[in-house]
């Protein structure tokens, strides 16, 4: 596969997606991206430039192969659907346009049309409305890509720290039955074979928290992690893979913790958000692995209350396009220098 | 009362705790550190002085007043049990040493002879083989000063951040049950009092951290945040309180949410430790809220693995003394310029 262009769905266009999006192609030299189209929107990108006061030429596209042409100078869009949206207020037909690009922009890179797929953020509970039948974009993803969602993992990446959490979206009470010994294995795997494969981490380092304070501390305060947990990481080991734990959660953020691992495998949502938000919040990077296609996305949601204010951070959105661009180009083995 | 000293427990003898006192006393200009005395073990803290290079005059006192006057020269620790002890190899004798060197001093601040007491670490497994009947040294001293161990709360502070378990050495599974509006209330409570009272902050801005993930999502993911932690906000809000929340906890962490209030209450262990150790960790001090005596504490164990071998940082030993000799001098109405 030759050099591509990433392809960047638009996200709610009353969200800040829009408007992040122009001002990464804006920033596009100093922060090296990648070229990108975006999916759809040509309309909804010039007056979120507009509102952020950017002079940012818009060029509607009809194939992504032209973007590769024009992206030093515009910012191409594919032409389709698009529209008239206030920032701040989310409704029924900003949702259904933001199907639309999410739906084009994942197809697009599914026929290989583009090297990888970067999502803005979408309102989960608007899509519903408009027939959205997955409880994320990454569960819609996978399923485009006719992969369980087990096998879809997320991963939070910043500069300082990588994280992946085992259990998502479901309440602290249900975790502990939802830790299971093949569940940890299974992820821990895919973990594994991801840094390797689009990070080009030689022999990545997996450090698996606990999850239970102090590692339950000899059973006094849980028996998971040496029930369950525990066997997990031998049985990982026995593959080959470099895991380490169960660690307590709170020694393995620490600036000298952090140093001895590529990766940790968190037990829970929070166990693996809240450091990463802490450390790395404007930069960090939700990224999908264990995918035929290479899938990022900036880590946080449609901020209503400050789209179209000039105030949202770029960062996230630009570390996604940049890693999403360093990911494609290592499974294509195009050398990164 | 008068400005007194502080006293520091040795903590155990085999751990970093001895050689960290010596090497805060060796900063102690530099530091601006308040005066304070060793309960106790002048023979292993000059053996301990000596594994870190440090030149430590050590001299043996009778009664903590004399610390004042020579605290400047010496440091002073009062005579008593003691003894010669290999740095990480902890024994029975040891336990005994530190358990001594605990009572001591907590005794000489319950009886007013000192102004505050820091606690160095020790190991809770071997205590308890000697006859120390309580799970950390925390209950240890509420229990001396007739408070109720519930009522004893235990905070973490850091350059850029305090944070309170609710719950704390508990396994996982048990904490859904164990987070009651009650105990909220009764916690935030203590916390809003010793944050005007012991940290100078005239109206406390308290932040509650929500159960789970993005705060149960109306419900979608837990309902304890709604029934549970919500009901406690606007109890405490009641008397008068600057609560908010409950807070997604991932994004409760990011630089701009800290900005945004003086503590946060969370719900859980790990919850809270995560991001202090996270962002704070060789500077963590544990402080124990809700207490009539002054009691701090370095947010780390006794490390026996690195001791003797001069490589344990003392920031976290340095910023408990300070942090205890700032909250005696601000309860006793001292200006602190």
């Amino acid at each position: 596969m030759s050099e591509g262009a990433l392809v960047v769905s638009l996200g709610d266009p009353a969200g800040v997606g829009p408007e992040l999006i122009a001002a990464a192609w804006a920033a596009r030299e100093a922060a090296m991206l990648p070229p990108f189209v975006v999916a759809g929107g040509a309309e909804v990108l010039a007056a979120a430039a507009q509102s952020r006061g950017l002079s940012v030429p818009i060029r509607e596209v009809f194939h992504p192969a032209e973007a590769l042409e024009c992206f030093e100078f515009v910012l191409p869009a594919l032409a389709g659907a698009d529209g008239d949206y206030t920032p701040g207020a989310p409704s029924r037909a900003g949702a259904e346009l933001a199907l639309a690009s999410l739906t084009e922009a994942t197809e697009l890179t599914r026929n290989g049309d583009c090297w990888g797929l970067v999502t803005a953020p979408i309102a989960k509970s608007l899509l519903a409305e408009v027939g959205f039948a997955h409880p994320g974009q990454t569960e819609f993803v996978a399923a485009a890509c006719g992969i369980a969602a087990e096998d879809a993992v997320m991963m939070l990446a910043g500069p300082t720290l990588r994280t992946v959490p085992l259990t998502v979206h479901v309440a602290l009470a249900a975790v502990p039955g939802l830790v299971t010994t093949d569940l940890i294995v299974r992820k821990g795997r895919i973990v594994a074979q991801a840094l390797a494969r689009d990070f080009g981490i030689e022999r990545p380092r997996l450090a698996i928290a606990a999850l239970n304070p102090h590692a339950g501390e000899d059973g006094r305060m849980g028996h998971e992690d040496a029930a369950v947990v525990a066997p997990a990481i031998a049985a990982l080991q026995a593959e080959g893979i470099n895991a380490t734990g169960p660690h307590p959660a709170d020694a393995l953020f620490t600036p000298r913790a952090r140093a001895t691992y590529d990766a940790a495998l968190c037990m829970y949502h929070d166990q693996a958000l809240v450091p990463l938000k802490a450390l790395d919040f404007d930069e960090g990077v939700n990224v999908t692995l264990g995918l035929p296609i290479v899938r990022t996305s900036p880590d946080h949601g449609t901020a209503f209350g400050i789209a179209g204010q000039n105030v949202a951070d770029p960062g996230a959105t630009i570390a996604a396009i940049r890693m999403a661009g360093e990911i494609a180009a290592r499974r294509a083995g195009v050398d990164l220098g």
